[in-house]
């Protein structure tokens, strides 16, 4: 990990859909103990939680989300969006957010994969956004750009979201994951690339980090799908609020980074089940890939939080009269720049 | 190997630079005894060939450029551009092309891999140039697009170019490999992935495959540098040449795909008396990248021909009076066309 980071600019941020989180933490126990957790406990989870001992760490129950936020706000944090919660209490630096049913996976030789360290590199070596380099990651070590890169561009720029990928369950959504049910991942890909500008991508939030103070407030809770539940393929908050920060860091000058690390995902849930609430994700993505992939900010807009505020603007504009869930979407996004300028620690 | 594509339909073609061919071909023999070679032999070369029996090829020497193209014409394909005149003569659907110093590369089991077979595979299933799949080619056995991926865009569009890598001594320029001259790749990356729309890459030419009946007329060789040489780090010409397929390629709506197969490259050349050659590469790309990305091609180029003699009059327009280099590629470019039309079979 990089030398120069020190162990108290991270938050390691959980969001607790289920109540035992024993299996988790101790799994994850010699990557996580070193730094400080967040956990966040799904509003609408009724147990209590199982954490076992050893760790430095905040616990967030529905009191304390409505105690920061209002009764009225808090609805915004129910199911897998509970994370939100952590990342606007947080006053770290860094942030890493791992979902509960990921645990730690290995590399190609075997040895444990430390996802903390890989996405911390990610985040403080830069990204080359502008022009692709074949050879993917040029400040791996033992790798560089190649011939025909030009000059002007190795310095890169700052990278300000590292998306790492899932081994063993990928990451499908409901139609794909009943349709494949026995398809596991099993293809270890050793390589970090930088996103081109201008190209869109699902980014996930099974296991991301993210630099916060420069792009904080566009990770954000906004879009709900009506029959949303609680299995990470019926959601699509994550793919939405990723769409909107590859957008901000595209007008920003920042970087997005995907590749390693990978965390190992377990089995849990029915697809078929799911599929059966007729998910809406599906039509969804025809209108949002098409709509991000026109939307430009303008000049003024030189901080994350404006960007977010413009971009929730076009979406009332262009998407809210097509769908209420759309103009829904638009108003969570001002809100939740509101929230972060008084709750967060605004840039 | 998809089953579709005959061994008929594929010609690999050979640019000579060195005389003795005997190490190359027996270590490829395995793969490629199968098919219909192509051999160029560099113009500039005065040895005589040494080619090992047992293949079924084609060897073009000067007197055979020079009697298709004529004594004038025939300079531009001396050095690493003689792989261009197989091009031009062949009438396969699908080109493979090597540099004469690169081995079949093992990947990471150990197991010899067929760069045949795999360029042909991403040849001929579809790539997603307008939406990144985080987990990379999603036409890979077990493989598939992720959560969020759009649904109208899973069909996506035909592959045209096919660009392979490279472990041993990696594809540097030349400041690169004599400021790092112990610097070789050992990293086999497991992954295939479409390069997105609008995404400019250096191309390399040392290990790529196309669709010859689709782009063939947008590989060619226009750009030569005033000190260009024998060794790869000092030349140009693939990458300018990548550049224009690349654009040409975005225009038409078709794929490049990037990743698998890896060859072995073999060291040869000192880098450090490449550099005192004063190497125009590094300067040439802040001008070349730029120019590029902001070309656009009208509507009315609707073949790669056209396409190509629209790119080469925006050269001669916006770079010809900065360099007479430029005003060369492009008039290079434009005799290009020509002879694909009288010379190859034009699409």
């Amino acid at each position: 990990m990089s030398l120069s980071i020190k162990d108290d600019e991270i938050d390691i941020v959980i969001g607790a859909l289920r109540p035992d989180l024993t299996s988790f933490m101790n799994e994850w126990r010699t990557i996580f103990s070193r730094f400080h957790l967040i956990i966040v406990k799904d509003p609408d989870l009724k147990e209590e939680l199982k954490i076992p001992e050893g760790f430095n760490l905040d616990v967030y129950k529905k009191p304390d989300i409505d105690r920061v936020v209002g009764t009225s706000t808090s609805t915004i944090f129910s199911g897998y969006s509970c994370r939100y919660f952590g990342y606007l209490v947080s006053r770290k630096k860094y942030i890493i957010s791992v979902d509960d049913d990921c645990y730690p996976a290995k590399d190609n030789k075997g040895i444990l994969v430390d996802a903390v360290a890989q996405h911390i590199t990610n985040l403080t070596t830069p990204a080359t956004p502008f022009f692709f380099n074949t050879l993917y990651d040029p400040f791996t070590e033992g790798a560089d750009f190649v011939r025909g890169y030009p000059f002007s561009l190795r310095s890169g720029v700052q990278c300000a979201l590292s998306c790492g990928l899932w081994l063993n369950l990928a990451d499908y959504d409901a139609p794909t994951q009943a349709l494949k049910p026995e398809e596991r991942n099993s293809r270890y890909v050793d390589a970090v690339l930088t996103v081109p500008a201008r190209t869109l991508m699902p980014i996930s939030g099974i296991n991301i980090a993210f630099n916060r103070e420069v792009i904080g407030p566009a990770l954000l809770p906004s879009l709900r799908l009506g029959g949303e539940g609680k299995f990470r393929w019926e959601t699509m908050e994550d793919i939405w609020s990723g769409m909107c920060v590859k957008v901000v860091c595209d007008h920003l000058g920042l970087g997005v980074k995907t590749g390693m690390p990978y965390v190992w995902r377990n089995d849990r849930g029915d697809a078929i089940a799911s599929l059966r609430k007729e998910w809406e994700g599906v039509k969804l993505m025809e209108e949002v890939v098409p709509f991000f992939q026109s939307v430009r900010l303008s000049r003024e807009a030189t901080t994350t939080e404006d960007c977010v505020a413009e971009v929730a603007n076009v979406v009332k504009e262009q998407l809210g009269s097509k769908d209420p869930m759309f103009a829904r979407a638009a108003k969570a996004m001002l809100d939740w720049v509101k929230l972060w300028k008084s709750v967060g620690s605004s840039t």
